[in-house]
């Protein structure tokens, strides 16, 4: 179980995802685990399939997204399942990101990746949910 | 490896929540997973007492969320590791969440939630990140 290896798979997420890669995405995700991923402000998709349509959306519509990946932090559900909690600054957003990965035939594979509004510094608001 | 365990874990967490009920969180929170929460528009927590203390923050600040989870799906990422897609509705707002669970000595348990902003109704926004 080694947290440098899940953390190259959270970097080669986001750099498919700011090169609009849709094809290293498409490698990167999951084949035997079920796929999602919540986007900022969408609802829930499921299915691999579906998921690679929403990058392709995206990618499509406004663009890759810049933006940079920072505060990465790995926890492990056991030897072959793990999730980071991330940082990912844009241009005018912050967000933060959980992103689940499960060792597949030896790599890392992404599964399921939500992403929603971060305050811009780290104090916390007084008010939530 | 039971949905439906996993389902009833889920619930009892929205219950918890719901009630302000803190033992109940404590109860349901993982003790040998690493434990986080990203609570909407905050940054992420990390560590089980300091999960525990955000919860406590918002029992005491603006009281128990009322909430009621929705649309529940659940994904097996091994025999003893499961993620929960949930909505919650809010009075004034729809969000959006992934629950981690671990099974942990026969029991499902909490290891991590994030929950941000969905749209109120089923359309996808046209543009997002």
């Amino acid at each position: 179980v080694s947290e440098s290896d899940v953390l190259s798979a959270n970097r080669s997420f986001y750099r498919a995802v700011v090169e609009g890669d849709l094809t290293g995405l498409d490698e990167l995700l999951s084949r035997k685990a079920p796929c999602a991923v919540i986007h900022p402000g969408w609802p829930a998709t499921h299915g691999r399939e579906e998921v690679l349509e929403t990058w392709l959306g995206i990618f499509e519509g406004g663009g890759p997204p810049k933006l940079r990946c920072d505060d990465e932090r790995v926890g492990f559900l056991g030897p072959d399942v793990a999730f980071v909690i991330c940082g990912e600054q844009l241009e005018d957003a912050s967000l933060v990101a959980t992103n689940l990965f499960v060792l597949e035939d030896g790599a890392w594979k992404l599964a399921h990746h939500q992403a929603g509004p971060a305050p811009p510094a780290s104090p916390r608001p007084a008010s939530l949910h």
